[in-house]
């Protein structure tokens, strides 16, 4: 099989988001809107995809392949194997924990036969009580097929008392903690719930006659819907064709968290969040990021792709001329064989070259949105110092990342994260570059748009993965021994 | 087979390089680095590729594939396959000219064994006189295997009564016409040559003790090798490890043409070009194009991503911001089951989106590298003012695109060419934007550093495709019909 | 993919074994010896294999693959992810009811997380009341994975309130009716289990210091595995390294009743059966046949492959000579494009050829092992006669077919069986041939060693397919509207 | 890739056809018919297959392939792909001696485009002065692209100087030494030939209005067409839709030395070769072996399914009764991962078991076609006695194959050749049976209908791999050293 190429050229050493989703119902051939869809939402998730529609001739229908959207969901005869005029689908990302590989059938969108009729559900997050509730589930009679701890919803739906899916998925749901946006359908409803601090985004379109539920308003864009409004923290709409979109409110009211870090780096510069622009939130953090550490310099320089709106907002505050010192190769690939005389960090020039005749002599300031492990920013340093540059100077889009995220993307053991155990000087003579400065954790604040910085006593977004505040306990990982972040710390 | 995606976003709205080629000689593992060097020239062709190495054990070992360098040629079990310290590349692009379907006998290196031994060959351009050639071959018993017209120079090498390898190459091209940079291999020499005008690039490198010929500098920076100089248009150099790099000049002299567009389009931006940095010279389009074609507006987009280096250097001159109106999508899909309800400019969309929040309300300057066809580009402009723009301006990066390339670029026939048909004015119009301007031929000869503009006399580069200037006759396409430029137009 | 060469030439119109299962324990590398195992037992079903191990370091391992054993198990990447020295595996068929395509999760051994450890189970048979009992279940809160019925037991397991999983076994097998051989493992236990009825053989060998279960002793001669004994009806043998073969009788004591279509077609001729060898007896029905139905002719030819012992048999008692007037094709294929001058009977010439020379001018006796739906006996016939045959009379080594099987056999709807509306003359005039004649069912069980032949009070084997005498009944087919033979009939 | 089975169960182990023909011309779709045509004649090379045809819209279209017809040539998309109606084929088996592997332009039909048009050809047999042949026409400017002999046709034929495409070919073919049968076509004839002592075979056919060349008459009997004649030894058909069949004589004019080995084993047993059945002469061999080799016996069992025919006459003639005491496995399989615990003869039983229960205390005749290297005769015989039979006599359908086949079989060296080092007494030793007898030289030839057996003075067919008498001086291996009997052997 062709090899995949990877997701970015930096993938090894990022935060990865590990699922989308999509839904959507009353319109034609839903399956090749589901498509588009995931197509517009595969940079939340790689490494497997799957779809999942309902015709009433045919039934529930579903597909889950490896690899890429487009080059699974555009064959016709796999459209054509998902009829009807409703469907989900799901990309997703393999967690770095997962014990040995994927399977398929831990690919989602997971489906369920209850008495009342079939149920499928996809769902965006990570359930943080999912090993203590398996336990239970199994000791009663629930057969597993997955290791996907999303599994639980369906296993905990189908023993629920109650007569329809949507008051069943409430039920389940009540049970469940954690990160979840999740997207579901029956025969003739879609559903979409997010957790009650609203961690990761869902949104809601209208397409003709039909609506659609996307991760993000991207996936919104590519099949021409408009959009309507953001699905609310702590609320399910269950949406039918004739009675069009309901809303209700299965949980305890909370404050919302929403994961800050979708504004750095997951969600896709076009998409809007929370009522902004995500590339124009990326410029800001740019802006504050050359208020608060600027540098005599001859140029700014973006890693790319995902360091660009910063470093244009950074050019653009400090006045030092933007230019791309860094070129990516478009057709990265993850692996070539090695020659025997060796090649200096050949895994970076697979993907990216430096741009000689532009960096040369100059003191340049890269632009990039965050460190996590450091191995690659070290790689870069060296390929711009190589080609000549007088100084680098290296402008972080975010605050050091010093805890791992428990709410659905994939991060590297605490000890792997360089912010974990360094300070910013350390680091900074680590990565053996002239300066090395992060943006604060209140200028990212600014640059969401909340003016006066970070609520300490009431944070309007989940920043645990900087500030090791975390909004729901990780009762799984405490289990397993994490250690949460004392008052001293 | 997964599907190829595209090149580029516009794929078939742009002018395509048809060839890329890379050697090397005295280094262990030589198809490692042609491998690499071959990745690094992927944006000059990638419908499919082939390496061809020497071994004293295995002697000439070969491997054609269609398909991406990174899928095909990072395999251990192909490279193992490839044993030896010599070796020469090719990535082809298909022309459009082709009756059907490539097959894997068209694709570069050919061989050929010969009395003395075997001869390996790539070359990038196109010979203007094959057709012709191959009639007078086939005549004299030629079986040809191949639809390529590269095929002529070993059939040519195969009957010339020389008794080197080099001289027959010699011998070969001196009976070729038109633009070819060749890189050729025999069981001990690396050769390369240009044609007498340097249509096409080819630059020399060092590695280590070892010797690399590529199309451009930006694979021997992929590989770790040192850029020694260009070879200069009409000469033949000739590699061994014994007796290192031998020159020779087999052409009448004449004045050098080089290729404009490689500056303009084809070449990689982090590529040196007759000693000038092409993404610098792209940048100066876009000054001079602010100076040639100011407007009032509010944001400088590029058109990603070949269009981002202008788009700089014109928000640079005319202090216009830069913001990234458009984003593409990194995971590009060629092709999706449209749904009944039809997606309006579906393929589009597949490629990119517009940044609706940055361009809504706003006067906005599209800078692209060039118009072809230009139906890309009313697709753009109406997703851009769907998105809410007030105002649309075009600027292109180079003049309007009038005639046909006859020198290894896959062009449309001239009657589809927009610019062949209609004044500047006309495609304004057509377009349906509120401005459409194109870089002056002085203007762009300015970018590349001729401050004095086109010297008409005796003009600097091959432009024949916005000036109908062809230097080398298109003999073949004469005799097939094709009506020169008259004096008249 | 490759297409899959047909299993028998005629598929299409024969039943079809539905399964076959093989287990063994106390071995290093057990997979490699389940594929060998499954490999042996291909005939029994190509449509997909699984196989499931278990081994200290990495738990229950599992590898479901569609096709043959052959082309997804012989890979040393497959092999060697799953390692242990315990495994169970699984070949079948896809059932002619199922709705649309078989899923890879449809595919046996299934496995279970149980809350005292994990279990992985095959069968081979055909549940009877499954669709009742997946209802209750489902009502229950159990999500079933696959459109298999053998997934109740593993549910009906999950739901028991024994302590160990061999008793859970035993609580779940005692409410399934039906026909059944069982193969299982937990960690440390292998264990076989027949119906009471004992439907469907399995056998136990003994391989250096372990043991191996199968469905045939053909797959325990593949792996040089010593022939035990059978397991027998209604009993569940527990193989563990400690322990060895214990054995239990979980059912009510019944009398056996084995079927007897496993001697006619579906066993291999070299496996042994109830202590009989199946080519043996095959070709004792080719003796029998002779005495029963005699005919003045030149020359026996089997159809091949299938009928060839009894052919042997024929031709040895009735003194005509014996010849291969029909060959195989080695190479069969499914499917040819059909040119539009269309060839005759060309479903029949992709799988054989008549030997012209041979059956010219002659009295050809053609031995069959069954007719089903008559399709394909009327196409040989053809060939036979347009070959220049003499004559052609047709000898059936089986009774005509004319009730379903509902015991894990492939079989078509009754309507589509010949023998269900036609008399023995009917058949013999809509097939065209001179004479035609089956077995009588007492001369078949004469010819598997009861010398009496048929006790009607108390049929020594399940016939049902030839005598509409159901032993179990077939409870979810009855409520679905199939209507058993009446007195009357 | 799925692996390919093995094309017979003891395929190292036997001399391989190495080629098939197939040609067809006015009919509709011919590339149908040569897809059925090559499937038939599979068993004569399964490595690779090629069809080319011939259409006024699309001129010649060709597909070579890797691997079975029925899974290449079965797809919709790659006969259309193969438009006209006119079409040959070939297929092929690859020879033991070619360094390193096969490439698809190795693969036969090759086509040459001429000033008079294009030409296919095919060919069935070895050149025996190819060597000699290439080495003038390299010399001479001719470029080689495949490592396979008969692209010398193809040159020769283009440097002729006659006019028309048949007329080169007699210049071409009057210059190649060796055994060949060609198939050629070019836009309107189909064209074959059989080489001046017609040591392949090449039959004609009548379908419709058209005209089919083959291989053997099974490939006439699949598609439906009648057999007309063979092509004479030395003889040329030209065949167009307008003019018929013509007949030249191109040679000298020679005595026929047809293959006997073709009657032996590389034949289908439905073929009809010289007016004889392949089927019938094999099972005369069995008579002619059981007359001059009789033993007492309690069963005659073959050696499938080569030894089938014979085995057949052995019993008959001897009164033995026949059985199977060897049960060919229909899935085979090349490899499986071996055990760590070794399996005796594991590559043996991948194939074929023993039918134990009916070998068991018999003294059996094991009836195979042909010994060479005796590898796989040695691994039988201890299946057979560990399965306890009393005594094991082979007899052998040939003469011992001492001398090597240099007209288009795959033979070992002749060192490898267990004959050529071992007398029957000797091979009866190192096989370990109770004893080895083969049919003698002149029994074969009363078999095939020389009533008096070999004529020494003049003999009636080829049988060099026995005798070492060749007919045609193998120059290019005499040149490599090949040593002739000398007179005292």
């Amino acid at each position: 099989m062709a090899e995949l190429p990877p997701a970015h050229p930096f993938d090894h050493d990022k935060l990865k988001e590990e699922c989308g989703v999509f839904g959507v119902i009353g319109v034609a051939d839903a399956a090749s809107f589901v498509a588009l869809g995931l197509h517009a939402l595969q940079h939340r998730g790689q490494e497997a995809a799957g779809i999942i529609t309902w015709d009433a001739e045919r039934g529930f229908s579903s597909a889950h392949r490896f690899g890429y959207v487009r080059d699974n969901f555009t064959r016709a005869d796999v459209i054509a194997s998902l009829p009807g005029q409703i469907g989900i689908g799901h990309v997703r990302y393999s967690t770095s924990g997962s014990k040995g590989h994927t399977q398929i059938r831990d690919v989602q969108p997971f489906f369920g036969e209850f008495s009342m009729g079939g149920a499928a559900i996809a769902h965006n997050g990570n359930i943080t009580n999912a090993a203590a509730l398996r336990r239970e589930l199994i000791e009663r009679g629930s057969i597993f097929q997955s290791s996907s701890d999303s599994e639980c919803i369906i296993h905990l739906m189908a023993r629920s008392l109650q007569r329809t899916i949507p008051e069943r998925m409430k039920d389940a749901l009540r049970r469940v903690e954690g990160a979840f946006s999740v997207v579901a359908m029956t025969r003739t409803k879609l559903i979409g719930v997010r957790d009650p601090l609203g961690v990761r985004p869902l949104v809601l379109g209208r397409i003709g006659e039909g609506w659609a539920l996307a991760s993000e308003t991207c996936a919104l864009d590519i099949i021409g819907a408009g959009f309507v409004r953001e699905i609310e923290p702590g609320e399910m709409v269950v949406i039918s064709e004739g009675e069009g979109v309901q809303s209700f409110r299965p949980f305890e009211p909370a404050r919302p968290r929403f994961c800050i870090f979708e504004h750095v780096y997951f969600s896709r510069p076009d998409s809007i969040l929370g009522g902004r622009s995500v590339y124009e939130t990326r410029r800001q953090i740019g802006v504050e990021l050359a208020r608060e550490a600027p540098v005599e310099a001859d140029l700014v320089c973006p890693v790319p792709d995902s360091g660009t709106p910063a470093a244009i907002g950074y050019a653009h505050e400090s006045g030092i001329p933007y230019g791309m010192g860094i070129i990516r190769n478009q057709y990265m690939g993850r692996t070539f064989i090695e020659p025997t005389e060796q090649i200096r960090n050949m895994g970076v020039r697979l993907k990216l070259n430096v741009n000689r005749a532009l960096v040369k002599d100059k003191r340049v300031v890269l632009v990039d949105d965050s460190v996590v492990r450091g191995t690659t920013s070290r790689k870069i340093k060296e390929m711009i110092l190589d080609a000549g540059a007088a100084e680098v100077h290296f402008r972080i889009a975010s605050p050091p990342t010093a805890w791992p995220c428990f709410y659905g993307v994939d991060t590297p053991e605490r000890e792997k994260l360089l912010a974990a155990s360094m300070s910013e000087e350390e680091m900074c003579r680590y990565l053996g570059v002239d300066s090395l400065r992060f943006i604060s954790l209140d200028g990212l604040y600014r640059a969401v748009g909340e003016a006066e910085g970070r609520n300490n006593a009431c944070p309007q977004y989940c920043d645990a993965c900087f500030s090791g505040d975390y909004p729901v306990a990780p009762s799984d990982m405490i289990e397993k021994g994490f250690r949460l972040k004392t008052a001293a710390e």
